[in-house]
């Protein structure tokens, strides 16, 4: 058995923690439990399940001096970024909360027996239900809000399902501490043992995915790593859906009026917005599209002169640290790539600002892998381009993306086609404004076409996050007793449901 | 070129069209067609979206007499059916159209910018939005309703996508007539050429898949074809969501009470239900637990009595023919199977229906593929069970399905433990009914577990069919000129919207 290993990334120290790599026959012990814990969730009712998911809340927030401490240690994003996000992931849960007891996400569906042009047709009515056990694999750059207590996790209990968190390697002592106070909620509240499961080790990551228990899992990482566990899934028996979060060189674009009104104002904002969390946003804007001449020369000048002072920052582990680096020089070898803020002291898992420049024509020409992709971390690639019809160019050799933002002047003509574009590229479009912060909302969609997300109908934060985890199930001819309670003739539950067609409140 | 033949199953008569399969080059033509038609349709008020729904089910209508001559020439099915089928179709639009008009499946939510516990948030609205191109693959065994002019057309072309249809090999001439009843509508409307477009041929359909243009697909057939084109899907460079409909062995329990209160009536039912269509519907219920002793014998003798008087059916070709024969020998060479109706001398197209028995015990423990995979056409496998206890064993061992049926007696003990089996083993459950009508409603769901769908969450009938071939675009701090019009600050649509979490209906 090998036992867990936690690193703190800006001291290379290392622990060993009291805890183990989980083997195969932990995963197939944990998924069986959860299994069996699924069917009591998905039976509870909503308002119980509401209650879990505040208790959640309440415990990780009632443990958070010794959270965020855990956590800084592990991760070197300090307190305060780390207070914030603690802050985030007890009101995700809340928010999830409420979404239970809005009852909407169930999507319940009356359509009483009628005649039709079809002939008559029988009393119909539909709902959605929990798809069973949910495996989650955390990301490394959020140890909370991404993490075991992350979005996953929370609205895959508020769909009533299991769930089976894989514990990223760069913060296992977190996700085990976050798991003890999540486990404390769950006792209080009743649920069944196995409702909720932690599991260490690369080998383990794998076989959650394979496990025949596993319904559905949830994915927020790498491209190479996200790609690898989707054609797992992919592959099995009964393949099962694999929601991911890949990431992507989230484009964003200053038009010349922009640049002109206030280029060194927007150039300071672009450089902490992709320096924020060091980079490691899967949300950085890492492909900025400014405008040639002096109003664009304004917008670079600012950025690199705030990417200048920023110094040497920590990175979440070193292998993170080594991938920006090699990421970083491939872009750098990149032919018509210059560097406009650039460093080779970076070591360990220690890291400066990059900052690269390539001409428009020239990225649409021969935009390599190396300019398209996303790299994590505090670097971003400028594209200077000539006029909106070059812009144009450009950004149709661009990858489709999470986020799109577009900064424009008063009365701009070319907000309207940019727009456009965004939204067609992307699955959040941003104007005059920053892509890096992702609010929970009943708005939100953090999801993008891939090869940003495998599913991109699917998001990952925000309420609409719960249907992931649910399939719906029609019921024909069924009497109110054998009914669930979402669709009974009285509206028991007092949640919205189409009647006959209509939409009715409560 | 090859050119495209069309038999009638019939008599064996063929004749040649006077279209050609299509070449890669004529994909390609039409999927860059698709592509720029599209855009237009994606731009277009949703008035004129719907009004182009029920400007094609006017010309199919218009078009009824002969497109149900051509249909029963090539299929066999019965003009009484495919009228019945036409008229299904044409209100498919129509109710499509109502769908469109409704405006709910554009989940619009708005969220004002605010305060939150996680600082301020800025305003954030979200709708769903086109795929692009659609690729569709029509089935064999409905003609009209599942083919070219089918419920992935209408739901696509509802989404605001452009279509791009593969003819099933079975009905092209029905294909071609149906396609120029659509054609003169969408003309008649000034969609953009491209907008619908139809394609003939297995290659054909293979580089449909792969098309860069295609964002996504719709098909409804076997598993073997299915499982193919999936796995081709999720190859493609970006691959794309495969809504494949794969058909199942639909279970079909009758409890104890139900037998002995009437077994026969059942029976009889069951007998017809099995061999609507000729068996070929892909929610024919195929196999039936019927309990053990005298009342589950007069379910069986009701059966057996009923299928003997059928006699020589016609299926839809002798491919379909063919595999129904082998399935069948298939199931009969399962050891413990014994032959209830069986006939040696089907030949060509023409089948009779047939049907097996085997103990529950049996069934559970050696339920090999044959027991428990769909065998299209008239054919079903009768498990006997002596005790809930052993049935609940025997289902456990039968696959997911897109329907499960349950008949009950008064006060059925067993009724509520069925009804949550089969809500866990299907997407539609139906009490003391029989499976094989599906209607088109807003509380419609047929779709199912893998292997019954590729994407169980989704459905091909019904209004929520239409969310296949959409995806979420939020739009943060845009102001109220560059957003589309569904999420403007004034509800210009009319539509049911979220504004700060808080449903609205108009």
């Amino acid at each position: 058995m090998n036992p867990v290993i936690s690193t703190n990334p800006a001291t290379g120290a290392v622990r060993t923690l009291d805890v183990f790599e989980s083997s195969a026959e932990d995963v197939r012990r944990h998924c069986a439990a959860a299994h069996v814990a699924a069917d009591d969730l998905a039976r509870r009712p909503l308002a119980w399940r509401s209650a879990l998911l505040r208790g959640i809340a309440d415990e990780l927030e009632r443990d958070a001096t010794v959270l965020i401490a855990i956590a800084d240690d592990e991760t070197a994003l300090g307190v305060p970024r780390l207070t914030g996000e603690l802050r985030r992931t007890a009101y995700q849960f809340r928010f999830f909360a409420n979404v239970v007891d809005d009852g909407a996400f169930l999507d319940a569906t009356i359509d009483h027996a009628t005649d039709s042009p079809m002939g008559p047709l029988p009393d119909l009515r539909r709902m959605r239900t929990p798809l069973g056990v949910v495996g989650v694999f955390g990301s490394s750059n959020f140890p909370f809000a991404f993490s075991v207590p992350g979005g996953d996790t929370a609205s895959a209990l508020a769909a009533g399902c299991a769930v089976v968190v894989k514990a990223h390697p760069a913060h296992p002592a977190t996700s085990a501490a976050c798991f003890e106070a999540m486990t404390r909620a769950a006792r209080a509240s009743g649920a069944a043992d196995g409702s909720i499961a932690l599991i260490f080790g690369l080998d383990a990551g794998v076989a959650l995915v394979e496990a025949p228990e596993v319904a559905a899992v949830g994915f927020t990482g790498s491209v190479a790593a996200g790609r690898a566990l989707w054609e797992r899934a992919n592959a099995r028996t009964t393949p099962i859906p694999f929601f991911g979060e890949l990431g992507a060189a989230n484009p964003l674009v200053i038009t010349e009026l922009a640049a002109s009104e206030r280029g060194g104002e927007i150039g300071t904002g672009l450089a902490g917005s992709m320096t924020l969390g060091v980079g490691q946003f899967c949300t950085k804007p890492g492909l900025h599209f400014v405008p040639s001449g002096p109003s664009g020369d304004a917008v670079v000048a600012a950025m690199v002169e705030t990417l200048n002072d920023l110094g040497s920052m920590t990175m979440l582990s070193t292998g993170i640290a080594s991938h920006f680096r090699d990421g970083s020089a491939a872009i750098e070898a990149t032919p018509g790539v210059t560097t406009l803020v650039g460093h080779d002291h970076d070591d360990d898992a220690h890291a400066t600002a990059r900052l690269y420049e390539v001409g428009a024509a020239h990225f649409a020409s021969s935009a390599g892998a190396a300019l398209r992709d996303e790299c994590f971390g505090p670097v971003a690639v400028v594209v200077r381009f000539d006029s909106p019809g070059q812009l144009r160019d450009a950004l149709a050799h661009s990858d489709p993306a999470l986020t799109f933002s577009v900064f424009t002047g008063d009365d701009d003509p070319d907000g309207s086609w940019l727009v456009a574009t965004a939204a067609a590229h992307a699955g959040r479009v941003i104007l005059n404004g920053f892509p890096t912060g992702v609010g929970v909302s009943w708005s939100m969609h953090h999801g993008g076409p891939w090869p940003s997300t495998t599913v991109p109908a699917a998001t990952s934060v925000g309420a609409s996050a719960i249907e992931r985890w649910l399939r719906p199930v029609a019921y024909q001819s069924v009497p109110d007793e054998l009914l669930p309670p979402a669709l009974r003739e009285d509206n028991v539950l007092a949640i919205p449901r189409r009647i006959d067609g209509v939409m009715t409140l409560r």
